[in-house]
């Protein structure tokens, strides 16, 4: 059915749609544009797969992106970067967070000066930002109790975590929750969950106290990468590895080489790329949408991009770990 | 920081950024392409804003874009239409799923022979589809409480919902979670839930009996289409029309006579456009991504689109109503 068969076949007349329709249609931006992404600790490996995704879309685009941040951990830095990249009056803008309500008011100050803005891997939910593109973490829980479960035939699994941290407490909850529902032979719950304090070796001492009291444990997920490390410790020493099924978060080449040494079975590496390409691609349609009336489409509420955008998790283990490795 | 700063600032090698940023920089499609939108109850007019979108990005990107589907609402009607559509070999497709296990089958075999699809609106959560865009129902339930917790200065808030609805139950507690985190002076809880049973009826019925039993009764959200009528309804025989706060979810004309005549303060309208707009960008990405090796990108489990987006809800109330009206 084409378009003109589509309206004919409705009988009721058009809605937020044609609104919408006049709206955005977006236009390949004329002149030359430059985008930002704003980050802290600027330095580390992590954005640049985040970066590299949104050079990819800026050469779809034909626009330009620069690549800015504070080294360090500081809110009054990075505060500092955003207000000097605003002060640039750029196209858009990407920026993660160091803190929520700390970067708010920036923030807010970007797009009521009519800047796109979208925030990436760490969000501020109650700022102004058009949308937040992230890992969604009970999403990933759910990837990691799919990729286990069938390798458990039957017993218990257990969890290591920092349930004081709101992300990984997702995690742990999109775990327990599917194991649950999908995998009736396999039991978890909070008897079996580990506080390893957020390092390697809380992880360790913690995963060897549950082997010795509780033999049946047949699964691990590990909710960080120092848990992963420390837990794959503990399995080791307690001459178990081959026998208890693990999988741990986030990578780096000592991940990739746990993986690639039997030491971890797998790990879920998130989706920075995808935050930087589809961000990148949000802010210029926000930029260059062929607005007919700005105020009507802001009047009406209405933005043309996801509020929230889960950018998901991929599966390494030994089978795809070689595509990981650094080139 | 332009990028070769940002390369030599950086110590350690890359990793898997190098793959992607190799693998699915995208061209602009040469030839002509065809993308296909498939519904069931093709003929409402609830997909048309998800069309006008899909064409929308459509035109951007230079191709073309068809709708299709079956008329009826039956779960056979709509796996031939996809089978056939599938025998088309269209660069692509876009489609709403009546029946999650259903079409799993179907959506598979277009995964499997090269056919870029995404679901929207309604997924098939554990089929190889590559995304889903559709309303976020918790998140909508966090807007409906943030728009009428402020408006409700002390007092107990009602939901008027069908408890065993997954995508209603998510939305109520979306609402609960937040009324209860961010406004103290509120009451909510299961003995202010009223079974609607889906109808405007049971709605009226249900919201009358518990202002009759609770005049304390100031806020309503009433998480679809028929609650919203019967409430509103319920609210002004009982004579608190101008006392309750009252917010519903989708809309039609009625709706937004509902919204004119003050019996109802707002509603909640999801972004259809935004599923088809981006669901369609989507799926472009996908067929046309300079894949220099697409052995090696399929191996390394990697999709360069994010698996679940939440194209979020608009508040409309009579201050933007204008801009819903069929036009």
């Amino acid at each position: 059915m084409n378009r003109r068969d589509f309206l004919k076949k409705s009988s009721i007349a058009t809605a937020a749609g044609l609104l919408l329709s006049r709206g955005i249609i977006p236009a390949k931006a004329q002149d030359s544009q430059t985008y930002y992404m704003v980050t802290f600790l600027s330095g580390i490996d992590y954005w640049r797969d985040a970066y590299r995704g949104m050079q990819d879309a800026a050469e779809f685009l034909g626009v330009e992106a620069v690549y800015t941040g504070t080294p360090d951990y500081d809110l009054t830095a990075e505060v500092r970067v955003l207000e000097e990249t605003i002060a640039q009056q750029p196209a858009g803008i990407l920026v993660t967070v160091i803190n929520p309500e700390g970067l708010k008011p920036t923030i807010d100050s970007a797009i009521e000066s009519g800047i796109p803005l979208v925030t990436f891997d760490a969000d501020s939910p109650l700022s102004k930002r058009y949308s937040f593109l992230g890992t969604g973490n009970y999403q990933a829980g759910v990837t990691a109790a799919r990729y286990l479960g069938p390798l458990i035939d039957t017993g218990k699994a257990a969890v290591i975590t920092v349930p004081s941290q709101g992300n990984l407490l997702e995690r742990t909850n999109g775990f327990i929750d599917t194991i649950r529902a999908e995998f009736p032979n396999i039991t978890v719950g909070d008897e079996y969950i580990v506080d390893n304090q957020n390092t390697a070796e809380g992880a360790a001492t913690g995963l060897s106290a549950l082997l010795q009291a509780d033999p049946d444990i047949r699964g691990v997920f590990s909710t960080n990468a120092s848990a992963a490390v420390g837990s794959s410790q503990a399995l080791r020493e307690a001459g178990v590895i081959a026998d208890v099924q693990h999988i741990g978060f986030d990578y780096d080449e000592g991940t990739l080489d746990l993986i690639d040494n039997g030491d971890l079975g797998a790990t879920l590496a998130q989706g920075t790329w995808q935050m930087g390409f589809w961000g990148m691609m949000f802010v210029y349609m926000v930029a260059n949408g062929k607005i007919e009336s700005v105020t009507d489409w802001q009047a009406a509420g209405i933005s043309p991009l996801p509020p929230n955008v889960d950018t998901g998790v991929v599966v390494i283990n030994q089978s795809n770990s070689q595509y990981w490795r650094a080139q």
